[in-house]
């Protein structure tokens, strides 16, 4: 079996630990990886990663330095949450035939936030047969896919309503900050505001949910308020003072006609107890499915992006939505 | 949009209710239906669903002539559960380039019972450009499909248990019977020996995890024990007495290298209490599923097979399993 050859765009925590995880695949081979960190580029990917066998594999400042060195057949992105930002660093990789996996949030559903864009990226990648998928745990499979997959055993669908409940204080530093932990209530409000807090990705797996139910929702409305702390917490990362944020209570409500049919209710805070993700489909069957204690969001999400590129190769060129390849599964 | 061509091959019970759930679709036009039943051949589907706009949709006792009548474009087959009648019956279909959704147990990995039958109906498919998938419920989503699904998020699965516990009592008929309901435990377990009795497709789920996890099974084993009645039961199919079988009680073990990896358990009796479906993967991370109730079967497996048509026609020609096509959702 000819290995798939593989490299990692953004070498942060999640590009690092994908890598990783790659490596350890016998269908992987980890040729390379970009970072415009000056700290990073010119290095070996077994210096960052501490894995010995990747001596061979370096890093590049730019995607045309390691196209030509390294010739990937697939690119794992993990740097950047919107969609114009990812277009701009995926498009010169699509453009050179090479497929991607994408942790970008909006990459999910990109028809959400610029079809045009969209629809522009589909057709770099069908003119030079690269793929494009956005996936991770979530956006990509907890909050969206997996409900999907649920309404496949049903005859109808009247409402859909998704919870999850995330401890954060067992998650990293970078999440414990980009739920706000340690600001002023009020400054977080207002950093979600302007998307830069909070979590990303929730509409856009609302938007997927209702492009997979055929559903034309009238409306699609998000929320996002501060949890406060009602006592001091110390975690490794953040020290945050009662009285201060300690995480995000945020929510996605999708209408049609005036009516609320698909409700995303995400609280994710230092301390948050019963952590769970779960699912209620109101319908012929309804159903009832819950997962305690939830899913963990860093290892899974590095195994979503890993788990997908076999599953990718095999689908047809084009911009590609988690619901048009095949049934997730380990790989 | 052109509306797909449907027919139904096997007019029992659950073909009727799919053949209507199908005619609600606005994607599908029901045209004809197949039934040896001399009392069902001749008769317009308008009688026999109850639907008056299907009056011009007739039942033939022969494949042959309902193509030739009708030209469907897909057949839903739901009237065996033996791999070998199954392909008899659908290979003549697919050679006429139709594709197949069935509802037999056996061709949800038909590569487990008689791998050089489904690489011909396979080859078949391929040269006449039709599609073949074995779907339902249980087989074909809740003991196998589901669990695969979750795998996509783990980087590592060590264990994989599933469970399934249905309370007969609200189930049909043939269904109560199926289980043995009734039969004196030893002859219950002995027509189980012979195939005659008992759910089919828990080794086939059993073999499409493993195939979907690549997992070589060094064995895989299953037993099934009569539950017994301890008091008389009465539903409106049947008439239990105490000591008599209720039920069944039945499971799945695979292994690898002696130890177990992979059990299935399956508890379907009357009157069984907390029915629900479960989940449990131990790896990275474990998760723990779990549908309170579980899912309801006559009405989850109607809707399977009409649901998976879109996303059959979509995928290239062959003999198709589930975790082939894409994640299910309602059509």
């Amino acid at each position: 079996m000819e290995k798939i050859r593989i490299a990692q765009f953004g070498l942060g925590p999640i590009g690092i630990e994908t890598l990783k995880l790659a490596a350890e695949k016998p269908w992987a081979e980890v040729v390379g990886g970009v970072d415009i960190d000056p700290a990073k580029a010119g290095r070996t990917l077994a210096e960052i990663t501490g894995i010995p066998s990747l001596s061979g594999a370096r890093v590049y400042s730019k995607w045309q330095d390691l196209f030509s060195a390294a010739k990937p057949q697939v690119v794992f992105h993990t740097s950047v949450s919107k969609l114009a930002a990812a277009c701009e660093q995926i498009t010169p990789i699509a453009q050179d035939g090479v497929s991607v996996v994408s942790s970008c949030e909006e990459l999910l559903y990109p028809q959400l936030r610029d079809a045009a864009l969209a629809a522009e990226l589909n057709q770099v990648c069908q003119r030079h047969g690269a793929r494009v998928l956005g996936t991770g745990v979530n956006p990509g499979f907890v909050m969206d896919v997996l409900p999907v997959c649920l309404t496949g055993v049903c005859r109808e669908v009247k409402e859909l309503h998704i919870q999850r409940v995330v401890n954060a204080t067992t998650r990293r530093g970078p999440l414990q900050r980009k739920i706000g932990s340690g600001l002023p209530p009020a400054e977080f409000e207002r950093l979600f505001q302007e998307g830069k807090a909070g979590h990303a990705g929730l509409k856009d797996s609302a938007a997927l949910i209702a492009h997979c139910l055929g559903w034309k929702l009238t409306g699609l409305f998000e929320t996002c308020k501060a949890v406060v702390a009602d006592c001091d917490i110390h975690t490794p990362h953040v020290v945050v003072k009662k009285g201060q944020t300690c995480g995000l209570h945020q929510r996605a409500e999708g209408l049609i006609n005036g009516q609320v049919v698909l409700t995303m209710d995400l609280k994710m805070y230092l301390g948050a107890p019963d952590p769970h993700d779960a699912c209620q489909i109101d319908g012929q069957p309804s159903l009832h499915l819950r997962l305690e204690g939830g899913i963990a969001g860093d290892v899974a999400t590095v195994a979503s992006l890993v788990n997908a590129v076999p599953r990718v190769l095999k689908a047809p060129p084009g911009l590609l939505l988690m619901t048009d390849i095949a049934v997730p599964s380990i790989s």
